[in-house]
C-alpha cells in the first residue's frame, strides 16, 4: 500500500469509529465500502459525547491519555475538512472547557490523582480554582463540589450531530453505503472487491477478528432546558460522586448526563436504577436540573479491551482492527482514521504504537 | 327525560369519564354521539390505574369516600356489561387488595388518619398487618415499612387496557364518533341534533361550561420487569414516603409507579426532578425495582374542582357536567357513568348528591 495510490477500503460499522474513519478515506481519495445494520443506535449514538482528553487521566492508563491528547489536537481539522468552516462554527461542538471537581473527601483524592497525572505529562492545561472562582465561572453549581479543576482545551460535542454530518459527508464523497451486517471479512472484502477491510464493529469485532473486545452497559440521560429552568452550566462537568462518575455534557437543547457502568454482557435496556442514580447524581451537581424536562433515557454497550485501550492497526494482511475503544470512542475517533489513513497509504502513525491489536496474542 | 325513552346524547370527551359514560349510554339503548380529540393521552392514559375508594380516604373528604366506595361496586358489574364475562377474567384487572404504609413516624400517622377515616364509615374494609405478616403476603417490600394496613376490596386496572376496551364496545354499539374540539356546547347540540350534552372534557370543561375546574400536573412512570428482575407485588402498595405519596401498581408487564402533584398550570412536560423523586420513592418501598427497565415517564393533568369532589350533575337544562375527578377519575367513572344515566333517564342517582356541580355558584 502506499500514499499516491487510491485503494478501495471496506470499513464494517457506522459507529463514530467507521464513519470518521470513512469519511478521512474517502477525503483523502479512495474508494470506500462502508457496510453496516441500517441505523446507528449503538454507543456512538446514545453517548454523552466528549472530548475530554485530560480529566480522563488515570495512573497506569498514560497510553491513553497520550491516545487522547493526540486525537484531540486532530479533531479541529477534521471538523473543518468535515463541515468546510472553523470547527468553532461547525455546530457540532457545542461547549468548550471542563470542571472536573468531587462530593466527599475521597471524590477529591480521586480528582487529584487525575490532576497528578496530567500534570506530569501535560504541565499547565489543567489549573485549580477555588470555590470562590468556580462560583464565578459557573454559578449554577452546587456549592457542595470541591477540589475543583478547569481544563480551557477540550470540547464537549453533540455526537448524533456528528454522526449525522459524517453520514451526509460520506454521502457527499461518494461512500458507497451497504446495509446489512458481515459475518465474515475475507468473504465481504472478495464480495465488494475491496483492497483492505476495516473492522469498526466495535463490540462485535470480536466475532469477526477474534480480538479481546466485549461489552460494558451503560445509560445516558438527555434532559431537555424548559422556558422556567435555570441555565446550565456551560463547560462539561465531570463530578465524582460517592465514587461515580457523573457528567453533564452541554447541548444547545439541555444536557446530556451519563454515565453508569455494568458489566451485564448484552444488555440494551436502560434501568430505573442506572436512571435514578444519574438522576440523584446530577441533581446533586446542579440542582436546576430538576426542572429540566426528562426528555430521554437510553443505554449502549461500550466496547472494551482488556487494558481500556483500544486496537487499531492490522490483524493480519489487508484486515485493519478499528475498535475496542471503550468509553472513548468519540475522542479517539479522530487520531484512529488518521492511523488507519496511515496504514492503507503504508505510513502507519507511531502515535498509536500502544493500541498494536496484536498485543494481546501469545 | 324519561326511562323509556331512547334519546340522543352527545358526550364531550374521550377519558375515562366520557368513554364510561358514553359506554353506559349506548348500552342502555340510547344513541351516543362521542366528540373528543383524536387520541386519548390526557390523565387517564397517564394515570395509574387504581379502584382504590378506602385507602384514599381522608379526614374531611368523606364525600369522596362515599363515592369511591359507591363507584368501585359499580365497577364489577360495569365491567362485565363491558366484556361478557366475569370481571376477574376480564384482563382489565391487573391485581387485587392494597397495601397501605408509612416509611418514618408521621408517614404513619397519615395511615392511621386514613384508617380511622375509612373505619368510621366502613368497619373491617381495612385490617392491620404486623411486619411478619406483611413480609408473608408481599415478600419484595422493603422492611423499612410501618404501620402496614391491607385492603381486600379494592382493585388494580390497566388503564389503557380499559381505554382501548371501552373505546371496543363504544364502536360495536354504534356510537358515533366525531374528531376536533368543541368551542361552544349549544352548537354542539344543534349541530348534532342532540338531547343533551354531556360534558366529561377535564379541565376543558372549565371554559365550556363555566365551571371552576383547574389542571394539577402528575408524573407517572411505567417500569417493565426483566428476565433478571425481582417479582413485582401483587397488591398496590400506597406508600407515604417522607410526607409523599408513592404508589406501585401491578400490571401484567410490570409497574405503574406514581405519583407527583404539581400546580403548574397548563404543563405537559415530565420533569428530571419528578421523574427523580418518584424512581427514588418507589425504591424505597420496594429495592428490586432498580433492575426494572425504564419504559415510561408522562405527565397528565388532573381536573380538580376546589373541594376536590367531582362535578355530576345538571348545570342547565339539557346540560350535564361530568368532570373535575382529580387524580380519581378511573375510580369514580363508574359511579359517574350510572349518575349521568339517570339524570339522562329522569332518575338522578341520590349517592352522587355531593357532587352537585351548582354547589360553587353564588
Amino acid at each position: 500500500m502506499s500514499a499516491n495510490d487510491s485503494l478501495h477500503v471496506a470499513v464494517v460499522g457506522n459507529g463514530v469509529i467507521g464513519m470518521t474513519t470513512a469519511f478521512r478515506l474517502a477525503h483523502a481519495g479512495h474508494r470506500v465500502t462502508l457496510q453496516a445494520p441500517s441505523a446507528a443506535t449503538g454507543p456512538s449514538w446514545v453517548a454523552g459525547g466528549m472530548f475530554g482528553a485530560y480529566t480522563e487521566a488515570w495512573p497506569g492508563e498514560e497510553p491513553m491519555l497520550h491516545l487522547g491528547a493526540e486525537s484531540l489536537r486532530r479533531w479541529l481539522p477534521l471538523l473543518e475538512d468535515l463541515e468546510g468552516v472553523p470547527a468553532q462554527q461547525s455546530g457540532i461542538l457545542t461547549g468548550r472547557g471542563t470542571v472536573l471537581a468531587g462530593v466527599d473527601a475521597a471524590d477529591a483524592a480521586d480528582v487529584e490523582s487525575i490532576v497528578a497525572t496530567t500534570e506530569e505529562h501535560y504541565p499547565g492545561v489543567l489549573r485549580r480554582v477555588t470555590r470562590r472562582e468556580l462560583r464565578a465561572l459557573e454559578p449554577s453549581l452546587a456549592p457542595v463540589l470541591r477540589g475543583a479543576v478547569v481544563c480551557d482545551d477540550e470540547w464537549s460535542v453533540d455526537n448524533r450531530q456528528l454522526l449525522s454530518k459524517l453520514g451526509a459527508a460520506c454521502r457527499e464523497l461518494g461512500v458507497d453505503r451497504v446495509l446489512g451486517s458481515v459475518t465474515d471479512v475475507d468473504e465481504l472484502r472478495e464480495g465488494v472487491g475491496a483492497d483492505v477491510v476495516v473492522v469498526a464493529a466495535g463490540a462485535g469485532s470480536a466475532e469477526l477478528i477474534d480480538v479481546p473486545v466485549r461489552e460494558v452497559k451503560g445509560e445516558v440521560l438527555r434532559l431537555r432546558r424548559r422556558g422556567s429552568s435555570e441555565s446550565r452550566p456551560e463547560r462539561t462537568i465531570r463530578a465524582r460522586v460517592h465514587g461515580r462518575p457523573c457528567y453533564l455534557v452541554p447541548r444547545s437543547w439541555g444536557l446530556a448526563v451519563g454515565a453508569t457502568e455494568y458489566e451485564h454482557g448484552h444488555d440494551l435496556e436502560a434501568t430505573a436504577g442506572g436512571t435514578r442514580t444519574l438522576l440523584d447524581d446530577a441533581a446533586m451537581v446542579f440542582p436546576g436540573i430538576d426542572d429540566y424536562a426528562f426528555a430521554e433515557v437510553s443505554a449502549g454497550l461500550r466496547p472494551y479491551s482488556p487494558d481500556n485501550v483500544p486496537l487499531i492497526g492490522e490483524v493480519r494482511p489487508g484486515v485493519v482492527a478499528a475498535c475496542g475503544h471503550g468509553r472513548n470512542g468519540i475522542l479517539l475517533a479522530a487520531v484512529t482514521a488518521d492511523a488507519v489513513r496511515g496504514i492503507v497509504e503504508g505510513e502507519p502513525l507511531p502515535e498509536v504504537a500502544s493500541a498494536d491489536p496484536n498485543r494481546f496474542r501469545s
